[in-house]
């Protein structure tokens, strides 16, 4: 039988009339080399987040089950439009929603998980020749309503489906011709990173690389699927995500990481009882606040009360502050501050894991340009700092440079486990 | 048990945030005066027009049913938008698509007919005292995919619904406030019409009233469905359209209708060979052209040839004189004329069955003002005349006068088997 690709196209990958038809000229030119097509789709550039301000136009808190059934159109736009231009080119294609295409989430609704993928449809279409196009970011519930994954979330439906078809690989198109060593808009000579691992490209998707979503670089490694990144602009290949094998090339230190849209909160005067983090966490984490970095200073003195600090994302700032203000009282917490405009660089690299060393360089980096380092937190392969966001800049091209990520000059970790090259 | 009402709402009663907010509370009123309520959606506005449009910026002649893929997300938008602002109103509103609601259709795609309905999910959701929201215009097929039932689709999916759920009466809300004696932008005075029978509504929907579409006053009729055509603007009872009844009020003519959109198309030289105008009229069905009065002329002289006249809707002249092109060559015909700038003015009224002179009236009350008819067809109770097309308003005018439709002073047949009043 012939091999199965599935294709995923972004939504800058089908903006428009134009980009839809070279979308289909891709996806035809893919099926004309003998494989078996199914092509992933989001919705055209910022369709949702015109479906977004329609909602909000009608409704302050619209509800998620409906918010679900308005957003899933759009992908369905793309698809179907996107039928109709492969047709043109003289092939077979057909659409399907994320509930025909098997998609099968939990209920909740706006960020629903996968738990099926029951393929039998696709797999009939592809037996009778036909190319596949399903519309991404969707699936139906236990319950038969419609569901949709979350942003980003056609990446994990394009993954979900190349683990259920067994396919040889999922190609995530995208306007970047692939992974980076750092962003190309900061650091101008960047390295595009042929191979990158699961575990590497998990810490980078956390830590700001925004050209795969987290959840489906998880669902790959979970379900072994390779990744390939690449432009739907250029050909020419882009940055595969394989599982680590001994053979690979272990460089100390792959990429340098960035976001700029950090927020810190600190509250002062935290009393020393038993539950008290449990309370304030646990109150944001029903608020779906995501808590990132978290430090607590010792009691200036006893009794006193320590203060407790920690970053959450900008655009969760103010849930999060409406969240705290009543925790603050019930818990006689002395007051809150915050600071919006913070930063975090990262250093991400497999090779660092029998590398200590790799710490207090980035410490040494960032101390010799006056970056002062607000937080830290680690991992056995990554290394985050927070900074202030206007310094951002500065240490990642600060950091690139130090570890010699451009060109060719990759600095390799001296593994004595490393198999032959 | 409570009583079921379905209500309609078409594209220009959920144009924008505030439109849709207020076919909220529309809907929220009836429900709060004890009824259970099914309401059907139309796509906003203009809505269906741009995924047109979308449509072929991408492809000259788009697969239908990736057509249907495309336009079914407009109701669908639609009904999840106010479903939000009905859950804001303290209710419980929950939107489905054509398919969740059961509406089965054949595979005739942008063009589908109903088949079944079966609506086990819209009664668990009424029992569950919930408000249900149905995308109009559309179904899924025996072959499992999403089919529209073309133009004006929505008034069927609320007949149909309201047929299968046995209601009390199907709301059709629209932006006029019921079916008048004549088209009021023509006629100042022309008289709201309190109640017409099911035939009457077909003929007036046939030549040319917009209110409703004739494919659901058929349904309706078949079904022995109760439709109310009323305002979504004002408050006050619309038209109820009816089985006709012994005790209704049977006036000779009930109204006048009237179109603008019509062409001629004349065929010279047509020869006289059996089998002639099955090829001709069978051409024009298989690009779904739809004839409406024919007329043949005798030919001037043996072995001549006769001409050939028929008219079709300007929208359609197009394809018509594509399509007869070949046909022209292919039977020697001698040559088509076109005439693009016709009209129709039609007389409907129940009570005309029993009297022919109404006929006659008509012809005089044209000819009086200099208006040349020519074609004339009939059915036991309409008389429609094809004119030139700026003629239709004095025509209009004309014969709503001379058959005093305006106000209170209604004609009534003088029919013997008229029961008491």
């Amino acid at each position: 039988m012939q091999d199965t690709i599935v294709m995923k196209f972004g939504g800058t990958s089908v903006a428009d009339a134009e980009r839809i038809k070279r979308a289909a000229r891709r996806i035809v030119a893919k099926r004309e080399r003998g494989f078996r097509v199914v092509a992933v789709l989001s919705a055209r550039g910022k369709a949702t987040d015109e479906l977004i301000a329609m909602a909000e136009e009608v409704s302050p808190a619209p509800d998620p089950r409906e918010m679900d059934m308005l957003l899933s159109t759009g992908e369905r736009i793309s698809c179907a439009l996107c039928a109709m231009a492969i047709n043109d080119l003289g092939h077979q294609a057909v659409s399907l929603t994320g509930s025909q295409a098997g998609i099968v989430t939990d209920t909740a609704h706006t960020k629903a998980r996968i738990l099926d993928v029951r393929a039998d449809r696709i797999h009939a279409a592809l037996d009778e020749d036909k190319i596949v196009l399903v519309a991404g970011f969707q699936g139906v519930s236990t319950a038969k309503d419609v569901t949709t994954l979350g942003r980003g979330g056609s990446d994990t439906t394009a993954v979900a489906l190349a683990a259920a078809l067994g396919a040889a690989e999922c190609e995530i198109y995208t306007d970047v011709a692939g992974v980076f060593s750092a962003d190309p808009r900061i650091v101008a000579d960047a390295r595009k990173l042929p191979v990158v691992s699961f575990e590497e490209m998990l810490e980078m998707s956390a830590s700001g690389a925004g050209v795969l979503q987290l959840r489906s670089v998880e669902y790959a490694r979970n379900h072994g699927v390779r990744i390939h990144c690449r432009s739907s602009m250029e050909d020419g290949p882009g940055t595969v995500i394989v599982a680590e094998q001994d053979t690979m090339e272990r460089p100390l230190v792959t990429a340098i990481t960035h976001s700029t849209g950090e927020s810190k909160i600190t509250l002062l005067g935290v009393p020393d009882r038993p539950g008290i983090a449990a309370r304030i966490f646990g109150a944001l984490a029903d608020a779906n606040v995501n808590v990132d970095m978290i430090i607590q200073n010792e009691a200036a003195s006893e009794g006193a009360g320590a203060d407790m600090s920690f970053t959450v994302t900008r655009d969760d700032l103010r849930v999060a502050r409406l969240t705290l203000e009543p925790v603050v009282d019930e818990l006689g917490i002395g007051g809150i501050k915050e600071d919006e405009k913070m930063g975090k660089v990262s250093v991400v690299g497999a090779g660092m894991r029998s590398h200590p060393g790799v710490a207090a360089k980035v410490f040494d980096v960032l101390g010799d340009a006056g970056i002062n380092i607000e937080m830290i937190s680690t991992s056995p392969i990554k290394i985050s700092c927070v900074i202030r966001a206007e310094r951002v800049d500065d240490a990642v091209r600060g950091l690139h440079d130090a570890f010699a990520l451009s060109g060719k000059d990759t600095v390799l970790a001296e593994d004595p486990f490393a198999g032959p090259r």
